[in-house]
């Protein structure tokens, strides 16, 4: 990377993963920037970053005179990435880390900007500075949504990038990817808090605790995960993940009228179905 | 216990783990049934039975002249536990290892017998006698559901049986128990099985692989348990297992109008209440 400086926006559990393997490969200067100065002092001790800047309001970030030798990475909840789009200048190549590419995009596309959406497969239920891992990225899968306009120098950079973190990386188009993840990502985070809520409905804390027996543990871990940061991906990928509830919707319809028909047959299929589907995984 | 002999029914996961146990703590014959002799070849191999008895039909049972000192262990998926109840001997001491209790409680009262309902919360997504171990047990939840009418001492054999086994043993009614485990157990599988349907719709299995990251994963393992297991208790709870679903609909509708409306206020207080219940587990 020809990069002068790095400048991480979100010093959490990603971006500070970022920040740690980079540091360890390049002596390339890392600037963390964050609204929380928790994240900024605990990047700091842990040499994640060479300078932490502290941002009161997005506009802030314009503070740091942003170059065209900067690489910017936008390691905020979907929500926050958009706005830093909006105001960002055009020299600079961009990255985002988030779940969720359309809107961003278009962003993005409008105002001319040098970026492209990269998504690490990564990350566990945990917050902040203090999660961060430089191991987090190691044979995990990164997405990345180029621009038809982005240039191919970009795209080896950001390659590269993601490559010296340890990940494998994939291209895909953003609207495929919102459509997929949609499936594969947002709607199992959908079951999990949704099955959370109905079982907080039936008994107290302290119950559903005695009783989290190991399969409700493992299908609810994720619902462990950021408020902010799925409040934001659900609804910055609302249109897919509407289309994802509703085939779910309709295969527990079918699972529910099959029980209640007493199908024995059909729901063998069906389970068997689902079970050989499973175990390929 | 003072039984003369410990006849267990199936010799599956469940079944060859007990007798596993058993043969380590006590010196009495356990006899193994079931009607795959690959189980009983394997389960007499690993020494977790003195003899194995194969059957063809359910009658056959009664071949093994139950008396009133044995005790039989009924480890078969629920529907058969029932046919077994609706034959068996009004003298032995029964109990099953089931996740529904409602309706073979009826059969077992209706017919007077011995029994004693039990449920360890063990068991992995894995099948027959080769997965058999001895620890499935330890520090894990068993729940018995004795009937009104049971023995004081029948109880206490039973509680000490599991507790050698290295389990925890808690009382609970029959009733409460399909409820709460509608919810607790059975409603996170409808929801991984559907998951694994849903997406099966979307991509292939070959995709599905390659993009099944850790939260799907989780979410979804419990798909992979055996059909007829599960397609026997979905039918034997689909009361209790109806109004879970329709319980857990509720939320998925809350979830989809809050997204749908992009109420993001009420969604952040929904998933941050979700996400302090699931950290408590």
């Amino acid at each position: 990377m020809k990069s002068s400086r790095i400048i991480i926006v979100g010093m959490g559990q990603i971006g500070t993963s970022i920040a740690l393997g980079l540091r360890r490969l390049k002596k390339i200067p890392i600037v963390g920037v964050d609204i929380k100065p928790q994240n900024l002092k605990i990047a700091f001790r842990r040499k994640a970053i060479s300078r932490g800047f502290r941002l009161k309001r997005d506009r802030d970030l314009l503070h740091l005179s942003l170059a065209s030798q900067d690489l910017i990475i936008l390691a905020t909840p979907v929500k926050s990435v958009e706005s830093y789009l909006r105001l960002l200048p055009q020299g600079p190549l961009i990255i985002d880390v988030g779940s969720t590419k359309g809107a961003i995009v278009k962003v993005a596309r409008r105002r001319h900007l040098r970026f492209i959406g990269t998504h690490p497969i990564a990350g566990r239920e945990k917050e902040g500075a203090i999660a961060g891992d430089p191991q987090l990225f190691k044979n995990r899968l990164c997405l990345l949504t180029p621009l038809p306009e982005t240039r191919p120098e970009d795209r080896k950079t950001v390659r590269q990038l993601w490559r010296s973190l340890g990940a494998e990386v994939e291209l895909m188009e953003s609207g495929k990817h919102d459509r997929w993840l949609a499936y594969l990502s947002h709607l199992p985070h959908v079951a999990a808090y949704a099955l959370v809520m109905a079982i907080g409905r039936l008994c107290g804390t302290h119950d559903a605790v005695r009783f989290a027996f190991g399969g409700l543990r493992d299908t609810t871990r994720i619902a462990a995960s950021s408020p902010v940061m799925w409040a934001d991906i659900f609804l910055s990928n609302r249109g897919s993940i509407r289309q994802a509830m509703v085939r779910f919707k309709k295969e527990l319809d079918q699972l529910a009228g099959m029980i209640e028909r007493g199908e024995r047959s059909r729901l063998l299929h069906w389970l068997s179905l689902g079970q050989a589907m499973r175990k390929k995984y």
